[in-house]
Protein backbone atom coordinates (compact mmCIF):
# COMPACT_ATOMS: atom_id res chain seq x y z
CA UNK A 1 0.00 0.00 0.00
CA UNK A 2 1.37 3.64 -0.54
CA UNK A 3 -1.40 6.25 -0.41
CA UNK A 4 1.36 8.99 -1.97
CA UNK A 5 -0.44 10.83 -4.92
CA UNK A 6 0.00 9.69 -8.48
CA UNK A 7 1.59 13.26 -10.93
CA UNK A 8 0.40 13.58 -14.18
CA UNK A 9 1.39 16.12 -16.40
CA UNK A 10 0.62 17.39 -20.32
CA UNK A 11 1.27 20.35 -22.29
CA UNK A 12 -2.46 21.52 -21.83
CA UNK A 13 -6.24 20.40 -21.22
CA UNK A 14 -5.73 16.93 -23.06
CA UNK A 15 -4.23 14.47 -20.61
CA UNK A 16 -7.45 15.33 -18.72
CA UNK A 17 -8.07 11.68 -20.40
CA UNK A 18 -5.75 10.16 -18.71
CA UNK A 19 -7.23 11.59 -15.31
CA UNK A 20 -10.56 10.55 -16.16
CA UNK A 21 -9.75 7.39 -16.73
CA UNK A 22 -7.41 6.94 -13.58
CA UNK A 23 -10.64 7.85 -11.48
CA UNK A 24 -12.60 4.75 -13.17
CA UNK A 25 -9.73 2.08 -13.00
CA UNK A 26 -8.36 3.42 -9.89
CA UNK A 27 -10.71 5.67 -7.64
CA UNK A 28 -8.95 5.97 -4.57
CA UNK A 29 -6.04 7.01 -5.89
CA UNK A 30 -5.05 11.04 -5.49
CA UNK A 31 -3.89 12.64 -8.48
CA UNK A 32 -1.56 15.91 -8.94
CA UNK A 33 -1.95 17.06 -12.43
CA UNK A 34 0.04 19.87 -14.09
CA UNK A 35 -1.44 21.26 -17.22
CA UNK A 36 1.48 23.54 -19.49
CA UNK A 37 -1.49 26.08 -20.71
CA UNK A 38 0.67 29.21 -21.02
CA UNK A 39 3.25 26.90 -23.55
CA UNK A 40 0.54 24.99 -25.20
CA UNK A 41 0.91 23.41 -27.71
CA UNK A 42 4.38 21.57 -27.78
CA UNK A 43 3.25 19.18 -30.53
CA UNK A 44 4.87 21.42 -33.37
CA UNK A 45 7.95 22.62 -31.38
CA UNK A 46 11.42 21.69 -31.58
CA UNK A 47 12.90 18.41 -29.83
CA UNK A 48 15.28 20.64 -27.78
CA UNK A 49 12.11 22.83 -26.78
CA UNK A 50 10.04 19.76 -25.86
CA UNK A 51 12.77 17.90 -23.74
CA UNK A 52 13.64 21.63 -21.69
CA UNK A 53 9.36 21.96 -21.26
CA UNK A 54 9.14 18.25 -20.12
CA UNK A 55 11.69 18.56 -17.61
CA UNK A 56 10.58 21.78 -16.19
CA UNK A 57 6.85 20.64 -15.88
CA UNK A 58 8.70 17.32 -13.99
CA UNK A 59 10.71 19.82 -11.75
CA UNK A 60 7.49 20.97 -10.35
CA UNK A 61 5.82 17.82 -10.20
CA UNK A 62 8.53 16.31 -8.08
CA UNK A 63 8.37 18.37 -5.83
CA UNK A 64 5.18 17.01 -4.43
CA UNK A 65 5.86 13.33 -2.74
CA UNK A 66 4.08 11.52 -5.59
CA UNK A 67 4.64 7.81 -6.03
CA UNK A 68 4.80 7.71 -9.79
CA UNK A 69 4.38 10.23 -12.94
CA UNK A 70 2.41 9.34 -15.96
CA UNK A 71 3.84 11.25 -18.83
CA UNK A 72 -0.36 11.95 -20.32
CA UNK A 73 1.17 14.03 -23.33
CA UNK A 74 2.22 11.88 -26.49
CA UNK A 75 4.80 14.61 -27.67
CA UNK A 76 6.81 14.36 -24.32
CA UNK A 77 6.29 10.40 -24.34
CA UNK A 78 7.75 10.42 -27.55
CA UNK A 79 10.43 12.82 -27.57
CA UNK A 80 11.77 13.08 -23.83
CA UNK A 81 10.60 9.85 -22.02
CA UNK A 82 14.73 8.96 -21.88
CA UNK A 83 15.62 12.12 -20.80
CA UNK A 84 13.06 12.00 -17.74
CA UNK A 85 14.05 8.34 -17.12
CA UNK A 86 17.89 9.18 -16.85
CA UNK A 87 16.78 12.49 -14.68
CA UNK A 88 14.49 11.80 -12.07
CA UNK A 89 14.32 8.70 -9.56
CA UNK A 90 10.66 7.67 -9.86
CA UNK A 91 8.51 5.13 -11.68
CA UNK A 92 7.43 6.94 -15.33
CA UNK A 93 4.82 6.04 -16.88
CA UNK A 94 4.32 7.37 -20.91
CA UNK A 95 1.67 6.54 -23.43
CA UNK A 96 3.95 5.15 -26.12
CA UNK A 97 5.31 1.25 -24.75
CA UNK A 98 1.40 0.78 -22.89
CA UNK A 99 -0.13 2.14 -26.56
CA UNK A 100 2.48 0.39 -28.95
CA UNK A 101 1.65 -3.40 -26.56
CA UNK A 102 -2.00 -2.63 -27.06
CA UNK A 103 -1.48 -2.23 -30.67
CA UNK A 104 0.52 -5.36 -30.97
CA UNK A 105 -2.20 -7.24 -29.30
CA UNK A 106 -4.70 -6.20 -31.77
CA UNK A 107 -3.87 -6.10 -35.00
CA UNK A 108 -4.65 -9.16 -36.89
CA UNK A 109 -3.44 -7.55 -40.56
CA UNK A 110 0.13 -6.82 -39.16
CA UNK A 111 -0.55 -3.32 -39.71
CA UNK A 112 -0.72 -0.40 -37.72
CA UNK A 113 -1.66 3.28 -38.45
CA UNK A 114 0.24 5.78 -36.05
CA UNK A 115 -1.71 9.07 -35.78
CA UNK A 116 0.12 11.69 -33.95
CA UNK A 117 1.47 15.27 -33.63
CA UNK A 118 4.01 16.11 -35.71
CA UNK A 119 6.60 16.07 -33.06
CA UNK A 120 5.41 12.46 -31.98
CA UNK A 121 5.19 11.36 -35.88
CA UNK A 122 8.96 13.08 -36.57
CA UNK A 123 10.45 11.04 -33.27
CA UNK A 124 9.52 7.48 -35.08
CA UNK A 125 9.06 6.37 -31.18
CA UNK A 126 5.67 4.16 -31.71
CA UNK A 127 7.22 2.54 -34.77
CA UNK A 128 10.36 2.01 -32.77
CA UNK A 129 8.61 0.33 -30.16
CA UNK A 130 6.00 -1.83 -32.31
CA UNK A 131 8.86 -3.10 -34.21
CA UNK A 132 10.96 -3.89 -30.74
CA UNK A 133 7.67 -5.78 -30.21
CA UNK A 134 7.42 -7.83 -33.40
CA UNK A 135 9.07 -6.87 -36.35
CA UNK A 136 6.48 -8.66 -38.58
CA UNK A 137 4.28 -5.48 -38.31
CA UNK A 138 3.50 -2.97 -40.84
CA UNK A 139 3.59 1.02 -39.42
CA UNK A 140 1.93 3.62 -41.38
CA UNK A 141 2.82 6.90 -39.45
CA UNK A 142 0.62 10.13 -39.87
CA UNK A 143 1.36 13.94 -38.28
CA UNK A 144 -2.21 15.48 -38.29
CA UNK A 145 -1.67 18.66 -37.08
CA UNK A 146 -5.01 20.20 -37.40
CA UNK A 147 -6.15 17.41 -35.09
CA UNK A 148 -5.93 19.91 -32.13
CA UNK A 149 -7.05 22.94 -33.29
CA UNK A 150 -9.76 21.42 -34.15
CA UNK A 151 -10.95 19.73 -31.10
CA UNK A 152 -9.64 22.58 -29.39
CA UNK A 153 -12.11 24.96 -30.86
CA UNK A 154 -15.35 22.21 -31.14
CA UNK A 155 -14.79 21.23 -34.57
CA UNK A 156 -15.35 17.41 -33.19
CA UNK A 157 -18.53 17.16 -36.00
CA UNK A 158 -17.46 19.60 -38.90
CA UNK A 159 -17.37 18.94 -42.29
CA UNK A 160 -14.44 21.01 -42.39
CA UNK A 161 -12.80 18.52 -39.90
CA UNK A 162 -14.32 15.32 -41.71
CA UNK A 163 -12.74 16.85 -45.18
CA UNK A 164 -9.57 16.98 -43.04
CA UNK A 165 -9.38 13.88 -41.46
CA UNK A 166 -10.38 11.98 -44.48
CA UNK A 167 -6.48 13.21 -46.40
CA UNK A 168 -4.82 12.52 -43.30
CA UNK A 169 -6.46 8.86 -42.70
CA UNK A 170 -6.45 7.87 -47.22
CA UNK A 171 -2.76 6.21 -46.36
CA UNK A 172 -4.29 4.14 -43.69
CA UNK A 173 -7.43 3.11 -45.63
CA UNK A 174 -5.78 2.52 -48.63
CA UNK A 175 -3.33 0.24 -46.93
CA UNK A 176 -6.13 -1.61 -45.08
CA UNK A 177 -4.65 -1.33 -41.79
CA UNK A 178 -7.37 -2.72 -39.07
CA UNK A 179 -5.37 -0.96 -35.87
CA UNK A 180 -4.66 2.74 -35.18
CA UNK A 181 -3.08 4.17 -32.51
CA UNK A 182 -4.35 7.67 -31.23
CA UNK A 183 -1.20 9.24 -30.30
CA UNK A 184 -2.53 12.57 -29.12
CA UNK A 185 -4.86 13.06 -25.43
CA UNK A 186 -7.09 15.31 -28.10
CA UNK A 187 -7.49 12.62 -30.80
CA UNK A 188 -10.19 10.15 -28.87
CA UNK A 189 -12.40 13.41 -29.19
CA UNK A 190 -12.95 12.62 -33.19
CA UNK A 191 -13.31 8.61 -32.59
CA UNK A 192 -16.70 9.07 -33.97
CA UNK A 193 -15.44 10.54 -36.60
CA UNK A 194 -12.55 8.01 -37.49
CA UNK A 195 -14.68 5.12 -36.89
CA UNK A 196 -17.46 6.58 -39.69
CA UNK A 197 -14.36 7.23 -42.26
CA UNK A 198 -12.56 3.89 -41.84
CA UNK A 199 -15.18 1.65 -40.65
CA UNK A 200 -16.52 0.10 -37.28
CA UNK A 201 -14.34 -2.83 -37.25
CA UNK A 202 -11.23 -0.78 -36.72
CA UNK A 203 -9.42 -0.79 -33.33
CA UNK A 204 -8.58 2.33 -32.26
CA UNK A 205 -6.01 2.28 -29.47
CA UNK A 206 -6.38 5.14 -27.18
CA UNK A 207 -3.09 6.20 -25.89
CA UNK A 208 -4.12 8.38 -22.88
CA UNK A 209 -6.33 4.98 -21.18
CA UNK A 210 -3.91 2.58 -21.89
CA UNK A 211 -1.59 4.67 -20.32
CA UNK A 212 -3.52 4.56 -17.07
CA UNK A 213 -4.30 0.79 -17.74
CA UNK A 214 -0.59 0.30 -17.81
CA UNK A 215 0.14 2.41 -14.16
CA UNK A 216 -2.64 0.42 -12.60
CA UNK A 217 -0.77 -2.97 -13.42
CA UNK A 218 2.29 -1.50 -12.16
CA UNK A 219 0.69 -0.83 -8.70
CA UNK A 220 -0.78 -3.38 -8.26
CA UNK A 221 2.17 -5.90 -9.36
CA UNK A 222 4.62 -3.59 -6.70
CA UNK A 223 1.46 -3.50 -3.98
CA UNK A 224 1.55 0.25 -4.17
CA UNK A 225 -2.07 0.89 -4.52
CA UNK A 226 -3.37 3.51 -2.79
CA UNK A 227 -6.20 2.88 -0.07
CA UNK A 228 -7.21 6.67 1.08
CA UNK A 229 -8.05 8.56 -2.22
CA UNK A 230 -8.23 12.09 -1.57
CA UNK A 231 -9.19 15.25 -3.52
CA UNK A 232 -7.45 15.88 -6.59
CA UNK A 233 -5.04 18.92 -7.24
CA UNK A 234 -4.94 20.89 -10.71
CA UNK A 235 -1.73 23.23 -11.77
CA UNK A 236 -1.80 25.35 -14.71
CA UNK A 237 0.34 28.19 -16.48
CA UNK A 238 -2.00 30.50 -17.74
CA UNK A 239 -5.93 30.98 -16.42
CA UNK A 240 -7.26 29.28 -13.66
CA UNK A 241 -10.80 29.87 -14.74
CA UNK A 242 -10.43 28.52 -18.66
CA UNK A 243 -9.02 25.46 -17.48
CA UNK A 244 -11.74 25.16 -14.88
CA UNK A 245 -14.37 25.86 -17.25
CA UNK A 246 -12.90 23.66 -19.91
CA UNK A 247 -11.53 21.08 -17.53
CA UNK A 248 -15.06 21.09 -15.75
CA UNK A 249 -16.94 20.16 -18.83
CA UNK A 250 -14.18 17.25 -19.83
CA UNK A 251 -14.36 15.98 -16.39
CA UNK A 252 -18.02 16.33 -15.38
CA UNK A 253 -17.29 17.80 -12.75
CA UNK A 254 -16.67 21.04 -10.98
CA UNK A 255 -13.08 21.50 -10.60
CA UNK A 256 -12.08 25.51 -10.02
CA UNK A 257 -11.43 25.26 -6.32
CA UNK A 258 -8.97 22.88 -6.73
CA UNK A 259 -6.70 24.63 -9.77
CA UNK A 260 -4.09 26.88 -8.58
CA UNK A 261 -1.86 28.69 -11.09
CA UNK A 262 2.19 28.98 -11.26
CA UNK A 263 5.16 29.89 -13.11
CA UNK A 264 6.18 27.04 -14.63
CA UNK A 265 9.36 29.43 -16.35
CA UNK A 266 10.82 29.31 -12.73
CA UNK A 267 11.49 25.37 -12.60
CA UNK B 1 18.97 61.24 -39.45
CA UNK B 2 19.03 57.79 -37.12
CA UNK B 3 20.68 55.12 -37.82
CA UNK B 4 19.96 52.99 -35.27
CA UNK B 5 18.13 49.95 -36.21
CA UNK B 6 13.86 49.56 -35.86
CA UNK B 7 12.99 46.60 -33.25
CA UNK B 8 10.20 44.14 -35.10
CA UNK B 9 8.46 41.55 -32.76
CA UNK B 10 5.85 38.73 -33.23
CA UNK B 11 4.60 35.58 -31.37
CA UNK B 12 6.22 34.02 -34.08
CA UNK B 13 6.41 33.86 -38.28
CA UNK B 14 3.54 36.25 -38.85
CA UNK B 15 5.30 39.66 -38.37
CA UNK B 16 7.79 38.83 -40.84
CA UNK B 17 5.43 40.15 -43.28
CA UNK B 18 5.91 43.22 -41.35
CA UNK B 19 9.26 43.20 -41.67
CA UNK B 20 8.54 41.98 -46.02
CA UNK B 21 6.63 45.54 -46.13
CA UNK B 22 9.51 47.94 -44.09
CA UNK B 23 12.58 47.03 -46.60
CA UNK B 24 9.96 47.60 -49.62
CA UNK B 25 9.30 51.06 -48.50
CA UNK B 26 11.76 51.96 -46.10
CA UNK B 27 14.71 50.16 -48.03
CA UNK B 28 17.63 51.42 -45.83
CA UNK B 29 16.25 50.88 -42.45
CA UNK B 30 17.93 47.89 -40.26
CA UNK B 31 15.37 45.64 -38.34
CA UNK B 32 15.70 43.34 -35.05
CA UNK B 33 13.56 40.76 -35.61
CA UNK B 34 11.86 38.60 -32.44
CA UNK B 35 9.73 36.07 -33.06
CA UNK B 36 8.96 34.10 -29.49
CA UNK B 37 8.42 30.60 -31.51
CA UNK B 38 8.79 28.56 -28.38
CA UNK B 39 5.47 30.02 -26.86
CA UNK B 40 3.58 30.73 -29.68
CA UNK B 41 1.02 31.51 -30.06
CA UNK B 42 -0.39 34.41 -28.17
CA UNK B 43 -3.63 34.54 -29.53
CA UNK B 44 -5.29 31.79 -27.39
CA UNK B 45 -3.64 32.36 -24.00
CA UNK B 46 -5.14 34.79 -21.23
CA UNK B 47 -4.18 39.01 -21.38
CA UNK B 48 -1.74 38.51 -17.98
CA UNK B 49 0.09 35.65 -20.08
CA UNK B 50 0.16 38.06 -23.28
CA UNK B 51 1.10 41.36 -21.11
CA UNK B 52 4.04 39.07 -19.34
CA UNK B 53 5.44 37.18 -22.61
CA UNK B 54 5.32 41.06 -24.37
CA UNK B 55 7.19 42.54 -21.60
CA UNK B 56 9.72 39.89 -22.08
CA UNK B 57 9.67 39.99 -26.04
CA UNK B 58 10.32 44.12 -25.16
CA UNK B 59 13.15 43.35 -22.75
CA UNK B 60 14.92 41.56 -25.14
CA UNK B 61 14.97 44.05 -28.01
CA UNK B 62 15.39 47.21 -25.62
CA UNK B 63 18.72 45.30 -25.39
CA UNK B 64 19.61 46.47 -28.96
CA UNK B 65 20.14 50.62 -29.09
CA UNK B 66 16.99 50.83 -31.30
CA UNK B 67 14.90 53.71 -32.44
CA UNK B 68 11.62 52.10 -32.52
CA UNK B 69 9.89 49.33 -32.30
CA UNK B 70 6.85 47.71 -33.98
CA UNK B 71 4.58 45.35 -32.35
CA UNK B 72 3.75 43.06 -35.52
CA UNK B 73 1.73 40.80 -33.30
CA UNK B 74 -2.58 41.88 -33.51
CA UNK B 75 -2.95 40.16 -29.95
CA UNK B 76 -0.05 42.10 -28.42
CA UNK B 77 -1.13 45.11 -30.46
CA UNK B 78 -4.84 44.67 -28.76
CA UNK B 79 -3.79 43.37 -25.24
CA UNK B 80 -0.53 45.14 -23.73
CA UNK B 81 0.10 48.01 -25.88
CA UNK B 82 -0.56 49.85 -23.18
CA UNK B 83 1.61 48.15 -20.52
CA UNK B 84 4.64 48.60 -23.11
CA UNK B 85 4.29 52.41 -23.95
CA UNK B 86 3.96 52.45 -19.93
CA UNK B 87 7.45 50.78 -19.04
CA UNK B 88 9.31 51.86 -22.47
CA UNK B 89 10.67 54.98 -23.04
CA UNK B 90 10.45 54.61 -26.71
CA UNK B 91 8.18 55.27 -29.51
CA UNK B 92 5.80 52.46 -29.81
CA UNK B 93 4.14 51.36 -33.19
CA UNK B 94 1.42 48.53 -32.85
CA UNK B 95 -1.19 47.24 -35.33
CA UNK B 96 -4.15 48.25 -34.23
CA UNK B 97 -4.49 52.48 -34.45
CA UNK B 98 -2.85 52.45 -37.96
CA UNK B 99 -5.04 49.56 -39.32
CA UNK B 100 -8.44 51.50 -37.39
CA UNK B 101 -7.22 54.31 -39.19
CA UNK B 102 -7.13 52.72 -42.69
CA UNK B 103 -10.25 51.23 -42.27
CA UNK B 104 -11.99 54.05 -41.24
CA UNK B 105 -11.05 56.60 -44.16
CA UNK B 106 -11.94 52.84 -46.80
CA UNK B 107 -15.19 52.77 -45.43
CA UNK B 108 -17.70 54.00 -47.65
CA UNK B 109 -20.84 52.36 -46.04
CA UNK B 110 -19.70 52.96 -42.45
CA UNK B 111 -19.45 49.05 -41.45
CA UNK B 112 -16.21 47.48 -40.95
CA UNK B 113 -15.31 43.84 -40.01
CA UNK B 114 -12.95 43.12 -37.70
CA UNK B 115 -10.60 39.44 -37.79
CA UNK B 116 -8.46 38.39 -35.13
CA UNK B 117 -7.90 36.11 -32.61
CA UNK B 118 -9.57 35.43 -29.77
CA UNK B 119 -6.89 37.47 -27.91
CA UNK B 120 -7.63 40.12 -29.79
CA UNK B 121 -11.01 40.02 -30.13
CA UNK B 122 -12.27 39.80 -26.73
CA UNK B 123 -10.14 42.84 -25.86
CA UNK B 124 -12.21 45.01 -27.81
CA UNK B 125 -8.82 47.54 -28.92
CA UNK B 126 -10.21 48.09 -32.65
CA UNK B 127 -13.72 48.54 -31.52
CA UNK B 128 -12.83 51.18 -29.26
CA UNK B 129 -10.05 52.88 -31.48
CA UNK B 130 -12.45 52.94 -34.28
CA UNK B 131 -15.31 54.41 -32.79
CA UNK B 132 -13.16 56.83 -31.30
CA UNK B 133 -12.07 58.51 -34.61
CA UNK B 134 -15.95 57.63 -36.10
CA UNK B 135 -18.87 56.75 -33.58
CA UNK B 136 -21.18 56.57 -36.39
CA UNK B 137 -19.28 53.47 -37.82
CA UNK B 138 -20.73 50.25 -36.75
CA UNK B 139 -17.98 47.14 -36.08
CA UNK B 140 -18.28 43.35 -36.72
CA UNK B 141 -16.33 41.62 -34.71
CA UNK B 142 -15.14 38.23 -35.60
CA UNK B 143 -12.87 35.72 -33.67
CA UNK B 144 -11.46 33.52 -36.36
CA UNK B 145 -9.22 30.92 -34.05
CA UNK B 146 -8.74 28.43 -37.35
CA UNK B 147 -6.94 30.88 -39.29
CA UNK B 148 -3.66 30.51 -37.68
CA UNK B 149 -3.68 26.83 -37.81
CA UNK B 150 -4.77 26.86 -41.34
CA UNK B 151 -1.91 29.00 -42.29
CA UNK B 152 0.64 27.85 -40.51
CA UNK B 153 -0.40 24.01 -42.02
CA UNK B 154 -0.46 24.88 -45.77
CA UNK B 155 -4.10 24.78 -46.40
CA UNK B 156 -3.89 28.26 -47.74
CA UNK B 157 -6.55 27.12 -50.64
CA UNK B 158 -7.99 23.92 -49.19
CA UNK B 159 -11.96 23.17 -49.37
CA UNK B 160 -11.80 22.50 -45.62
CA UNK B 161 -10.46 26.11 -45.68
CA UNK B 162 -13.18 27.38 -47.38
CA UNK B 163 -15.61 25.91 -45.45
CA UNK B 164 -15.12 27.47 -41.90
CA UNK B 165 -13.81 30.95 -43.97
CA UNK B 166 -17.38 31.02 -45.04
CA UNK B 167 -18.90 30.85 -41.29
CA UNK B 168 -16.46 32.86 -40.11
CA UNK B 169 -17.12 35.58 -42.87
CA UNK B 170 -21.51 34.53 -43.23
CA UNK B 171 -22.06 38.09 -40.34
CA UNK B 172 -19.66 40.42 -42.22
CA UNK B 173 -21.76 39.20 -45.82
CA UNK B 174 -24.79 39.65 -44.26
CA UNK B 175 -24.81 42.85 -42.88
CA UNK B 176 -22.90 44.18 -46.52
CA UNK B 177 -19.56 45.16 -45.17
CA UNK B 178 -17.32 46.55 -47.20
CA UNK B 179 -13.79 46.95 -44.73
CA UNK B 180 -12.14 44.43 -43.19
CA UNK B 181 -10.00 44.76 -40.88
CA UNK B 182 -6.98 41.61 -41.28
CA UNK B 183 -6.15 42.29 -37.68
CA UNK B 184 -3.27 39.06 -37.65
CA UNK B 185 -0.33 38.74 -39.12
CA UNK B 186 -0.85 35.32 -40.48
CA UNK B 187 -4.34 36.45 -42.27
CA UNK B 188 -3.32 38.28 -44.87
CA UNK B 189 -2.34 34.53 -46.92
CA UNK B 190 -5.77 33.75 -46.93
CA UNK B 191 -6.44 37.19 -48.77
CA UNK B 192 -7.75 35.69 -51.91
CA UNK B 193 -9.90 33.15 -49.98
CA UNK B 194 -11.78 35.83 -48.63
CA UNK B 195 -11.87 38.28 -51.65
CA UNK B 196 -14.02 35.24 -53.50
CA UNK B 197 -15.70 34.80 -50.67
CA UNK B 198 -16.68 38.54 -49.98
CA UNK B 199 -16.16 40.10 -53.70
CA UNK B 200 -13.86 41.44 -55.41
CA UNK B 201 -14.95 45.09 -54.37
CA UNK B 202 -14.43 44.52 -50.28
CA UNK B 203 -11.65 46.19 -49.21
CA UNK B 204 -8.72 44.42 -47.08
CA UNK B 205 -6.97 46.35 -44.32
CA UNK B 206 -3.73 44.18 -44.06
CA UNK B 207 -2.27 45.47 -40.18
CA UNK B 208 1.16 44.63 -40.64
CA UNK B 209 1.54 46.83 -43.94
CA UNK B 210 -0.80 49.34 -42.49
CA UNK B 211 1.64 49.86 -38.96
CA UNK B 212 4.92 50.18 -41.40
CA UNK B 213 3.59 52.95 -43.35
CA UNK B 214 2.84 54.52 -40.11
CA UNK B 215 6.34 54.12 -39.02
CA UNK B 216 7.32 55.52 -41.93
CA UNK B 217 5.48 58.35 -41.71
CA UNK B 218 6.52 58.84 -38.13
CA UNK B 219 10.07 58.63 -38.99
CA UNK B 220 10.04 60.85 -41.86
CA UNK B 221 8.59 63.76 -39.39
CA UNK B 222 10.59 63.07 -36.97
CA UNK B 223 13.97 62.80 -39.38
CA UNK B 224 14.84 59.62 -38.11
CA UNK B 225 14.94 57.90 -41.48
CA UNK B 226 18.06 56.06 -41.60
CA UNK B 227 20.67 56.28 -44.61
CA UNK B 228 22.99 52.86 -44.29
CA UNK B 229 20.72 50.36 -43.78
CA UNK B 230 22.97 47.46 -43.04
CA UNK B 231 21.69 43.49 -42.62
CA UNK B 232 18.87 42.68 -40.67
CA UNK B 233 18.87 40.51 -37.79
CA UNK B 234 16.70 37.64 -36.51
CA UNK B 235 16.35 35.93 -32.88
CA UNK B 236 14.06 33.21 -31.84
CA UNK B 237 13.06 31.56 -29.17
CA UNK B 238 12.99 28.11 -30.45
CA UNK B 239 14.77 25.94 -33.31
CA UNK B 240 16.66 28.53 -35.52
CA UNK B 241 16.39 25.69 -38.57
CA UNK B 242 12.63 25.74 -38.71
CA UNK B 243 12.47 30.01 -38.44
CA UNK B 244 15.37 29.91 -41.74
CA UNK B 245 13.31 27.51 -43.86
CA UNK B 246 10.03 29.42 -43.11
CA UNK B 247 10.84 32.39 -42.76
CA UNK B 248 13.33 32.04 -45.91
CA UNK B 249 10.49 31.39 -48.12
CA UNK B 250 8.42 33.96 -46.80
CA UNK B 251 11.03 37.13 -48.00
CA UNK B 252 12.17 35.30 -50.61
CA UNK B 253 15.36 35.08 -49.49
CA UNK B 254 18.23 33.29 -47.09
CA UNK B 255 18.38 34.58 -43.57
CA UNK B 256 19.72 31.23 -41.89
CA UNK B 257 22.79 32.94 -41.46
CA UNK B 258 21.07 35.81 -39.57
CA UNK B 259 18.96 33.98 -36.94
CA UNK B 260 20.01 33.10 -33.41
CA UNK B 261 18.29 31.16 -30.55
CA UNK B 262 17.75 32.63 -27.39
CA UNK B 263 16.33 31.77 -23.73
CA UNK B 264 13.29 34.95 -23.89
CA UNK B 265 12.66 33.03 -20.37
CA UNK B 266 15.81 35.26 -18.96
CA UNK B 267 14.13 38.21 -19.93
Amino acid sequence: MNNKPIGVFDSGLGGLTVVKEISKIMPTERIIYFGDTGRVPYGTRSHDKIIKYALQDMNFLSQFDIKMVIIACGTVSSVALHNIVDAFDLPVVGVVEPASQAAVRATKMKKIGILGTSGTINSGAYERKIKSLDDSIACINIACPMFVPFVENGFLHHSATRLIAEEYLAPLKNNAVDTIILGCTHYPLLKEMIYDIMGADVELIDAGAEAAKFALALLEQNSMLSEDGGNNEYYVSDSVENFGHLGGLFLEQHILNSIKKINIEEY
